[in-house]
């Protein structure tokens, strides 16, 4: 066996593991009853320490050592495969063991505290904890940034999105940010005023029509399941996506497009390269892409006319609905409303891009060392005037809204933005390179755009970086002007 | 640390990983779509491999030996969580690993096959896979033997039932035997024939009377689930019990009766001690005293007159049943048959003794070497005469009928029985010792007859073995006594 086949066997251990792992997370959210709790923390915790010793071991070090020194003989799957063992390696051995666990145990303990604090508004009681997590983060951060040879924030990017940086993500901010400033203006003023659709909107009707959607869309039944949790996800692995959604009786809009956004998600996993399913080169190769596919689906095509004129009578069936509000064009300013809101996650494509960079510059100042947690729901204050000409009257609709920080994923925020930016640059070539596809989703024939997304996206997992994906796909790496153009086009005539 | 502590903490470590791979086996059953099957397969491999690593790690041993020096310094539940770890270590390395592997391959392919070569009836094609499999188990119970000192039967024994031997269970069962040879025909000639219910019984009010009955039985809905699967289990840790089973709606008896004994299973498993989760001591000591709680609640307890007459007003209501069919009497007439018949899992409890002796007799001749493979099919029409005065036309509803042999399951079967005589003994002991139990039961308050399983059996977990726990609560080690009393009084009078 050479250095590389046992470095594929451990790494496929790992990857069935971490599998395990995945598919307990999906059943804590979705089947596991409350006092299941305990017992799956401690499955989970031990799976997470099987997982990170493995990556430790000194035997692993000495294998990436000795297949890096033959890498001709290696084809270019296999190589791209060892440079993300590495990577993991370089992640998991930057920090010593006794900071990971502590980052564990006050990450858990601030999340938890959160759920409850941001109900009734109380930044200050979770100020403590936020603040001894971000110095965690923040120890781990400089860690790695002596490591990897970037700077602590890069550093943390660097975990969701190889390769990203800081000075990448401020240059296409500002441009957006200079973008949004005349645009964001005009595309309220532009918005008409949706008719209101009267419910109510059985959950199984929502559910029925969910199902539908996903399958015409290409999403295998046979690998996936679609249930129900309180925040929507796609969970499981590549032969057995497990999305979820929620349902709001009142109004079905917000599900059904959870329902197309995580369907996004699964296509993706569901694509990748089957002879790799558990190895590094066969996983999704940054949360930019993951995020591309599902606004791709949920945001390019699904609020596009050619879809919503496909859905619009199907949905005013399914729900028996009738009258001019379930006309297309009438779904269509339901679906496009442009307007300045306090919650990221009820944002539209227009203002979403705003909470994005809000959250970018302050996570930035927190890890620079720049700002204390304490100055934060003054800096989200002044932000969010700044950038949507609104602020928050307290704490749990500005700065507590979002799990993330409680629970210690700072660099994440950016790839969301990144992601639209994407999805609009990818949906754009594929329409200029296959002129089916427009056709095609005007008649619910998905299969053109799911084949475009294969050849170009799913079936490459981790063999090329993003920039490298999206230059062969598009002729360019990442950039504003296809989103920009989007937003013209849909908003601003 | 302590020797002792050390290999408390690697028990932890163990259980939270057989705890996440119990949630995954009710997932493959439950939820999993069918393309996740192979990615499955790879998940809860590696996990068994990781814990059979854990097992066979020499520094184990060393720990082993060095807690047992010192046994003084231990508790009695310590000293018996050091006994139990013992055992697992003994199990684990007495087989090489090479053989733990062509093992596991081997049932693999088996019970593959068997699921097909059943439907179509073809034991000549089952045939050298199960020799294979059937050389390979005896090679693994010859190693056992060689290392525990006991025969090769016995070793296999003492993985389901520590302690159990093949001459325990001569004498049980020639006993038994001895018995039914009368009482069979005289049962069978006093079922009075039940009155035919007519249906349809819709799967969701099998569902809601079986969830109420749960409850009431004392089952936690905070701490366990019900669900759907091809063949009932109970799955699962004990904070998180995962019960299934199946609806037929032309007949809700058996599917109410498998919810009912799955909850003596769930029962037992969430009644284990709480301090103790993750220890050897905390689990089931064995299978003779788990099967003896299912058996306890669905023979016991819910065939009984008691229960009968409270839930069956239920039932007629549940089921808008009218007439003299709903009456507890005639209820009792139809969970009372007795009838010899062809398929284990459908035979009532006068005849299912008769099966289980003939499994065992079978088993032991196949282990001992006394017999081959391919001489099943004659002795098992032999066998069924000789016992049940009835043989089967095919294999399908004879040798092939479980999947226990084609999964590599030799010694398993006689825990059924002897889970049945330990029913029988603990419900006499518990009706003896508390009186409300049975008014309790004939007024649906199960509380009295819980709180006795509990504090007798349940939250002893692994401290004594089943002999003790079965002294200690009735006075008498297992035997017939009771299990006679008890065929007696409900099918000889």
């Amino acid at each position: 066996m050479t250095a590389y086949q046992d470095l594929e066997a451990r790494f496929h251990r790992l990857y069935a593991l971490r599998g395990a792992a995945a598919v307990l997370q999906w059943d804590s959210s979705t089947m596991m009853p409350k006092g299941g709790a305990k017992a799956r923390a401690e499955q989970l915790a031990q799976l997470n320490l099987v997982c990170h010793e493995a990556l430790i071991d000194p035997a692993l070090a000495d294998l990436l050592n000795r297949a890096e020194a033959h890498p001709h003989a290696l084809d270019s799957w296999q190589g791209a495969n060892l440079r993300e063992m590495r990577r993991q390696w370089r992640h998991a051995n930057a920090v010593p063991p006794r900071l990971v666990e502590d980052l564990t145990r006050s990450a858990t303990a601030c999340e938890h505290y959160w759920r409850e604090a941001r109900a009734r508004n109380d930044f200050a009681g979770l100020a403590p904890l936020l603040e001894s997590l971000l110095a965690l983060v923040r120890e781990a951060a400089l860690a790695k940034a002596g490591a990897f040879g970037l700077s602590p924030y890069d550093a943390l990017l660097d975990e969701y999105e190889p390769g990203l940086s800081a000075a990448r993500i401020d240059h296409l901010f500002d441009e957006l940010a200079t973008f949004l400033a005349s645009a964001l203006p005009e595309a309220v003023e532009k918005a008409a005023a949706p008719s209101a659709l009267p419910g109510p909107f059985p959950a199984e009707t929502q559910r029925r029509i969910g199902l539908r959607f996903m399958a015409d869309l290409g999403f295998d039944f046979d690998r996936g399941r679609l249930d129900i949790s309180h925040h929507p996800f796609t969970g499981g692995v590549p032969d057995d996506v497990r999305l979820t959604t929620r349902y709001d009786e009142t109004d079905f809009t917000k599900g059904l497009m959870g329902v197309l956004h995580e369907t996004g998600h699964g296509l993706y996993e569901s694509g990748l390269p089957e002879q790799w399913r558990h190895q590094p080169v066969g996983q999704a190769v940054g949360m930019v892409l993951h995020e591309s596919q599902s606004l791709l689906v949920e945001m390019q095509v699904c609020r596009g006319d050619a879809f919503l004129t496909w859905a619009a009578p199907q949905l005013a069936e399914a729900f028996g609905g009738l009258g001019a509000g379930w006309k297309p064009e009438s779904l269509a300013r339901l679906y496009r409303r442009v307007r300045p809101g306090l919650i990221r996650v009820d944002a539209d494509e227009v203002t979403y891009p705003a909470h994005i960079i809000l959250r970018y510059r302050l996570e930035r100042a927190l890890i620079d060392g720049r700002m204390g947690v304490r100055d934060l729901p003054e800096a989200w204050r002044a932000g969010m005037k700044d950038l949507l000409g609104i602020a928050p009257p307290d704490d749990r609709d500005g700065c507590m809204q979002d799990i993330h920080w409680p629970s210690g994923a700072f660099g994440y925020f950016p790839t969301y933005t990144l992601g639209a930016l994407a999805a609009a640059q990818l949906f754009a070539a594929a329409r200029r390179q296959d002129k089916t596809i427009e056709a095609g989703i005007a008649k619910g024939d998905f299969a053109p755009l799911l084949a475009w997304l294969r050849k170009n996206v799913h079936a490459l997992g981790s063999l090329k970086h993003t920039d490298e994906v999206l230059t062969a796909a598009t002729g360019a790496p990442l950039g504003i002007e296809a989103w920009r153009r989007h937003i013209e086009a849909r908003y601003l005539v």
